[in-house]
């Protein structure tokens, strides 16, 4: 795809996917072969200058294994972005980025071409070039964390929709009058699927429990997390199995929605929620089976996402390569 | 935008909607503007030969009218498409063009490029060129009739998915417990919010009164229409009210996972429902305000369709145009 003038050197763009608590990188090749490892820095405060200063430091370390030149670098941000400017508009577990001109300023410190963008999307887009949607349009992804987020990818690119705040599966409504979601409506997809749900729906199964008897199985309320959880359920604890239930019935609604909307080649589930891909399946499939059968047949495919938590950096290089092509 | 050898001659394109009931063609040139009147035939059986008759008739009159040459044709016809080899794969009002290689056998009978397309998506596109849509892209329509049906136009063009089928806007899940619907799933906004639903709502709503008092007020149960429905309701009649509230809901249900989807421009609502506007925008705004209000500022709109009837026909001749202008 690249010209590159001298064969002994690789061109490579860097993937750069901030989270909550820290950054990674890593160098991909034009054909998608990754050029160095996955280096990561965590963030020692949420400060604009220190998320700026660790981008500046990643880049640094994935840049010394980069043979031939850094052609742009890709970011990807855990925020509501206004495109194509690349500022941010809301960034709920970084909200002393609302308001960077992160594209603009991203550019002046690393000298390159960056391409910001939205980490759910920049997940999609690396599933789509290098994972489990490779081939596969329209894709969907629902990344299943502490919320729940979303990307989709048509004909090969990133819908922004109108300012580049489209693909907010979370939102989705999936019980008009379920539980309260942290955007302030009721019976979002996020309310009743992320992580933090699944702990929910875990306690309201487990209410009627005395609270010394719980704590003996248990242990204390609120160290219960989504990931022992699903240790428990796999190991047969009948509420920690439904709560997985009820939150893939919630996925099956929302999926059964997607597909009458997209009549998408594949929806893929990613997330650390989605390790838990064989507790979630099986009321998923159900219900999407119940929503949506006629429009599964001659292809469709629901998949767990393949890149793991490399996602957004790969995929953020995958952009990084768009613009820089088509500039 | 098309060339025109004589300057006193303008080349159009025609456009044609193929309802349950009827066929109707109109003329358009390539900026817009209608080269004649619309013309319409009704359907004497649902027989494949009626309606290739039907659209020839149509056809030839609205041929008459245009100065230079027909450059194409669009069909818009009430079926799931497969696409793009124009295959009709399921027209539940007219079961009779199940597996009717439309887009060929009409361009045999009309020896012209054809453009086939969905009814719904057609008017979308209508809507989107010539009438309320214009300049707002992503553009949705909702057409409300004896179903719900839907368009997307995303970049100016139809969003189709993997098989042609995308759009399915009547199968969002609204309701997950809610009432049946045709398509064998429960609780989809076709069923909470086209004119047979909303004729339900209404006989749910009537249900304790005695049939005599009912009658009396209403005349025979199955003379209930919901355009009846919508005199009474502007009229003050509280059970009618109450059924298009409830439609309204639902609508905003559905409009708020679609704003979260694709961070539209406009969404827009057609069809004979539609008509009912007033009735209907209380309770949907206020329920998408309740969902989606940070989607909803800097621009995005909700209104009535403008070009009525003729959305489809005039959407089918804009897809024609576009047919031959990328050929």
């Amino acid at each position: 795809m690249n010209q590159t003038p001298d064969p002994t050197k690789s061109d490579a763009t860097i993937g750069i996917d901030v989270g909550g608590t820290g950054v990674r990188a890593v160098a991909v090749l034009a054909d998608g072969q990754r050029a160095g490892k996955v280096h990561r820095a965590p963030l020692k405060s949420r400060e604009r200058s220190e998320v700026l200063g660790r981008i500046v430091d990643v880049v640094a370390q994935a840049t010394a294994e980069v043979s031939g030149t850094v052609a742009g670098i890709g970011v990807g941000l855990p925020a509501f972005l206004e495109l194509p400017e690349g500022i941010v508009r809301l960034a709920p577990n970084l909200p002393e980025l609302n308001g960077w001109k992160a594209a603009e300023e991203l550019e002046t410190a690393l000298r390159c071409p960056v391409a910001v963008e939205n980490d759910a999307n920049a997940a999609a887009f690396g599933e789509h070039w290098l994972g489990v949607g490779a081939g596969r349009d329209p894709f969907l992804l629902l990344t299943l964390g502490t919320g729940v987020g979303g990307g989709i990818v048509l004909n090969g690119e990133v819908l922004h929709g109108r300012r580049g705040m489209a693909a907010e599966l979370g939102h989705i409504t999936v019980y008009p009058d379920g539980a309260p979601c942290g955007c302030g409506a009721r019976g979002c997809l996020e309310a009743h699927a992320s992580a933090t749900a699944i702990v929910r729906m875990f306690m309201e199964e487990t209410a009627r429990m005395e609270e010394a008897a719980f704590r003996e199985v248990y242990g204390p309320r609120e160290d219960v997390t989504a990931q022992a959880l699903a240790e428990l359920a796999a190991r047969g604890d009948t509420p920690a199995f439904t709560a997985f239930a009820r939150a893939g019935t919630a996925l099956g609604i929302a999926v059964g929605t997607l597909v009458h909307v997209f009549d998408p080649a594949a929806v893929a589930l990613g997330g650390n929620v989605a390790a838990a891909w064989d507790l979630l399946f099986p009321s998923l499939w159900e219900e999407l089976l119940a929503r949506a059968s006629l429009s599964l047949r001659d292809g469709f495919a629901l998949l767990p996402a393949s890149l793991g938590s490399d996602a957004g950096a790969v995929g953020a290089a995958g952009l990084a390569w768009r613009r820089v092509q088509t500039a």
